[in-house]
């Protein structure tokens, strides 16, 4: 970026219009999933939490905002020739429904060999052809961008892109709305965060709506780039070999527009343990009877925990998805909290 | 009622204006919980099957909408006297919570002692005085009643009083209102039916607003008093010593205005296994990632076992709470389907 060429278009970041219209694209199409707040937990806190049961979206989370904004953007001739991404998990399933909704006759889909076969299915289920790749040894990226240049194919980033942020920003803009109604100005908004694209739409619009609302990034140990790069000023990524349960959550490194809107605006990133967000999926279950995949849950569980004081505050947390299989819900729901 | 003296006014059914009003006194307070679909299920079945998740109600289970309306209803001397109710679950959470909620000195709820240690702890929490009865030697309406005179409390009935009806019924107006946001008009609406308030409030709702909508109950084997009810034309009661996991949705026999609200408008009723609620129950968390108790699922689980045919069609059902404990909801889970 600072090599003299001009930034792309869409590694800018959205206007304030773009999501509001945005917003009315989504309309009647996905699920205004609703704002909870648990008298009990409340008490327990000695404050207000709201929580954003974005499990409840279609295809199980967030990305489908983005992916349907996106996708409707598309030109007609552009949807003739069809889409390409790149996901082992939940942007692969919001590509390949939306792509399937809006009638693109060809979505193709880069996902790791080893992903779980129910994800596989379920994108191939929605129509999308399913090229494996090996983790190890192929670079997905550079897979999708070839895969785009040799098929003639719309490549649709996970979130570096101003179209993909706009869609998941509206999640922020439902947020400002449904607490309104509930009476209700969040002090913070804690959102889990991978490559930043929710999180950086968040930030957008909650700045425009409720510039008092302070925006967290929450990650799992091992995977805690974002808060690393806040603090340092610079996009820093994770050392290899971390693992997690939270897989929905583990970007290599923040991307290059999600930072440059994260950096000035964020009040910092929060990290919480696989345990913690073990616990955090039980107590969703009991306060909120809410399905919580672990990578959703490290937001919820970062207030829970005191990473960001709720006492004598409004707090506000996304849970951002619930692709979570039978067995890891299970072991959730055996933990001791 | 054929006796000579005239109905008393609680047992009448409200006017649709009552439930349009009870719909107002709602908003902000209670939860809009959503209506979702899935389009892999949809595929499956044949048909459009949209599902309301009111699980995510406040307390868990749409009970909170009849006490939210019944008790915002009472006088400002009525509720310095206090209120009482009966119930093992679901209504006995929703009392206690909006008792609290409406600064109501005194919430006295009668609950078996069998009842789960949960729910007693949990009605407590929200400031109600739970006095225990042994269920198999005490009558619990009777024991109601008497506390209500000895302690001049207005007594808050489960489902006979038009009031808790009319507040039951706004769920039938949002599944309409949200139905047509997705372009759907439902050929059909299946309720879990215990007392039958719900069944009745949606059936009154759904007259109005659309009258092709035929209104049918669940219920589980054992408990179909309301299916055996309807087909023969009088109330009649379940057989002694049935046992089933479906808690929620176990009343003795029809109520007296619920079924002269239902005997005229229902298409019927529809039975299901335990087997086909826990199926049921598993089916939800996979295709909704939604949480649901066992006899909130009856109504899901009479679609999807074909006792009501979607295909072609347009099917809404209701999954009325998500009060299950782990346990039980790891039992559905490791439910093969």
């Amino acid at each position: 970026m600072n090599d003299g060429t001009p930034t792309p278009w869409h590694l800018t970041p959205p206007t304030f219009q773009e999501i509001e219209e945005a917003a009315r694209r989504i309309r009647g199409v996905l699920v205004e999933t609703p704002l909870l707040e648990s008298e009990c937990l409340n008490a327990r806190l000695g404050g207000r939490l709201l929580v954003k049961a974005e499990g409840l979206q279609r295809t199980g989370s967030f990305k489908a905002r983005g992916a349907w904004n996106r996708l409707s953007l598309l030109s007609s001739e552009e949807r003739s020739h069809g889409v390409v991404a790149f996901s082992s998990g939940n942007h692969a399933q919001a590509v390949a429904w939306a792509g399937q909704r809006l009638g693109i006759g060809t979505v193709v889909i880069a996902m790791p060999s080893d992903a779980p076969a129910a994800k596989i299915e379920r994108t191939r289920g929605w129509g999308a052809e399913v090229v494996l790749y090996d983790r190890a040894t192929e670079d997905r990226e550079a897979l999708g961008r070839r895969l785009a240049a040799e098929r003639g194919l719309i490549l649709v980033p996970p979130y570096d892109d101003r179209r993909v942020i706009a869609g998941a920003a509206t999640l922020g803009l439902e947020v400002t709305q449904q607490a309104k109604a509930m009476g209700a100005v969040p002090d913070a908004l804690v959102v889990c965060c991978a490559g930043g694209g929710l999180t950086a739409g968040c930030a957008l619009a909650l700045e425009t709506l409720t510039p008092t609302t302070r925006v967290f990034a929450a990650e799992p140990e091992g995977f805690d780039d974002t808060a690393r790069s806040l603090a340092a000023g610079m996009r820093l990524g994770n050392a290899p070999g971390a693992t997690s349960i939270c897989d929905a959550v583990q970007a290599p490194m923040p991307g290059i527009l999600t930072f440059s809107i994260n950096a000035p605006r964020l009040g910092g990133g929060l990290v919480v343990s696989d345990t913690e967000a073990l616990q955090a999926m039980r107590v969703a279950f009991e306060e909120f009877r809410l399905v919580v995949e672990p990578g959703a849950a490290v937001a919820f569980a970062a207030a829970l925990c005191g990473r960001l004081p709720v006492a004598n505050r409004i707090v506000a947390v996304v849970l951002t998805g619930a692709n979570v299989d039978p067995g890891m819900y299970q072991r959730a729901l055996s933990t001791i909290t």
